[in-house]
């Protein structure tokens, strides 16, 4: 099996960027990432873009037009979707053409514009990612959905309106250095338990918010590296992703979430590594109750205990859990999220640790794509 | 190079099906395929699905929902979208993930509902395959473009409203013993030339319809052939993608379409034959005009003579061009095409000829993928 490393990273800023259109975001992250990886755009052999909806911006075809604009033509250019996972989904699809042999040096990018859209629309966007038939059309949103996933973690494990509070507190916290994150304010348990009730018991502070932003990854294989001289790639590990319902009356408990269950089973068999070997992990929470979830279904506490993980700043003896600020507080641009995480993992094993992990969600657990990637020092032995 | 062969094919009627949702669709489609193939679903290790726009029917996620309706849970399941070659490029990539040694049976599949919305819902959700801020906020529409197209080769070349017409002509001709296609009724060129004109010089019998439906094919590596013991499968020869500009400004030619001239170049090499081998060809007449380009662009002609090869019924000594009534009659429910026409040519091959090709356009040539297919015959020598 080919050897593939990412060599370069780039994302916008990310927020309400009224100023920047969704092609202006997906170039300027792509460019960055171009330069990060100190190569020439012409190296790059395909491109992949995960984007959730077009309903937000009416512009499909998406992953052409970002080929076009940026002058990597004519390449093959691919749009992944998977809901809120079709960054990461795009990102292994990227692996994947690498692996086949058929590409050397691939980008994997993600963007989403999702302030462009006036009234309830974001929301409507947002809720095609659900089953629509059974959910959508009789009124349900992802807030409802979450919101019932929380109540019954309450009850069956005693999870707190505090703990999960505290995953938002925590997020806040993390934010405060990262440049490209919406929100850099520490915010209170107190601010989120005052705030208003979005769906019972999520409040607004337990939601992560609508926002534009765009993220990029090069991709290259060990050959490439080699010939390119880069220094310092951090290499995938492994790549795991699987599907579930999407409605939520179809799974067989709502407290855990197979999809991130089986892929992290797929990507820690990959990498030959265990939960309990990750240092850093960027997990989904979309919601505050789905950092718990998370936690639990990743391996880093045992089923039923996130909400006290959560209470020691989501860090137990090794790993760090949305050390960047997570989705509520670096913001959650849909599309660009998986390749977001994947961007911070870079950046932190770039210069410390071994193991960083990043598990990407799509709608309410339906797809989950866990990542492992290590630095320098996980291939050392 | 792993050796990828198509064993399974399945599809829906195509037109418009009232009664049908997206998810019926797609999930008749992929049970055809699995019982044409002989193989249960459990041996399916992931699904790609071609969808083009969520704005048609307000869901997304396609791909996940499609594994859960079909029980296929928990594979990996990915939607691709690239315009009205999202059904190829979701081959494509399903080809790459067995080349990628990491899947050796896949299923491919491709749907689209355009009827559900009103009024011109249909049109607005085409044109955001074209560039949005450059077209299509402006006015223009697919069949305007196509139309700036036509136009312009007739004024290069010469080519007739009379040839542009014929293609329907022919088209239809083939659907009569085609029992999925949406039109199986013949029509004349006084027909398509008094029919309305939509964009001149095209007019509505010019135009491919609105349609729904789907396709599935099931993909699997050669192991996987030899140990479920597959009879006659249809061997992936050669898969070539490229893009281009979406705004047609950008272009350099009205008249050629250079992602076509490089994702056949690339086809051809990997298949290593060339156009004059080709006995089948499935071409993307999304306008009638768009049939002439293929047929140049594919090598079939020369440049410029496609009105005249027209004349000839679509058939020169060797190629039969959209032998099975093409998107015209058949129906183009735009995310299904790129299947639907791997799937006729498996059909096809499995009785006769060597070698077909089939051309998947997205938006005005922006994308476009060619896949080369190769009967038993193609192998012996």
């Amino acid at each position: 099996m080919r050897k593939i490393a990412i060599i370069g990273v780039g994302q916008t800023k990310f927020g309400e960027e009224w100023t920047k259109s969704l092609r202006d975001l997906a170039i300027e992250a792509g460019i960055k990432a171009i330069e990060d990886a100190k190569i020439e755009g012409k190296e790059i052999e395909a491109l992949y873009i995960g984007n959730m909806s077009g309903i937000f911006t009416s512009q499909e075809h998406l992953a052409a037009l970002a080929a076009d604009m940026a002058g990597l033509n004519p390449i093959p250019s691919i749009r992944c979707e998977a809901a809120c996972a079709s960054g990461s989904v795009a990102f292994r699809n990227a692996y994947l053409s690498i692996l086949s042999g058929q590409h050397d040096i691939v980008m994997a990018a993600g963007a989403e514009k999702m302030t462009d859209i006036v009234d309830a629309g974001a929301l409507n966007a947002l809720m095609s990612a659900g089953d629509q038939e059974w959910e959508g059309f009789v009124g349900l949103t992802f807030a409802g959905l979450y919101a019932l996933i929380a109540r019954r973690h309450m009850h069956e494990f005693g999870t707190t309106q505090e703990q999960l509070a505290l995953v938002s507190v925590n997020n806040h916290k993390n934010a405060l250095k990262n440049e490209y994150a919406q929100f850099r304010q520490e915010i209170t348990v107190e601010d989120v338990l005052s705030s208003p009730i979005i769906s019972d018991p999520l409040h607004l502070l337990d939601c992560s918010p609508i926002t534009d932003g765009a993220a990029a990854i090069i991709l290259a294989s060990e050959e490439a590296i080699k010939r390119l001289k880069i220094e310092n790639p951090i290499w995938v590990l492994g790549v795991g992703q699987a599907s579930a319902p999407l409605a939520l009356h179809d799974r067989k408990s709502l407290t855990r979430f197979d999809s991130t269950i089986i892929a992290a089973r797929k990507a820690y068999s990959q990498a030959k590594i265990s939960a309990k070997d990750i240092e850093y992990a960027e997990v989904h929470d979309c919601f505050s109750i789905n950092e718990i979830l998370a936690i639990e279904d990743l391996g880093f506490c045992e089923k039923g205990e996130g909400g006290k993980f959560v209470e020691k700043n989501g860090i137990n003896e090794v790993v760090k859990v949305n050390s960047t600020g997570g989705l509520k507080a670096i913001g959650h641009p849909v599309g660009a999220t998986g390749i977001r995480q994947l961007c911070d993992l870079t950046r932190i094993l770039r210069e410390k640790g071994k193991y960083g992990l990043a598990q990407n969600v799509g709608g309410s657990g339906s797809t989950c794509v866990v990542t492992i990637l290590g630095s320098k020092d996980s291939i050392k032995g």
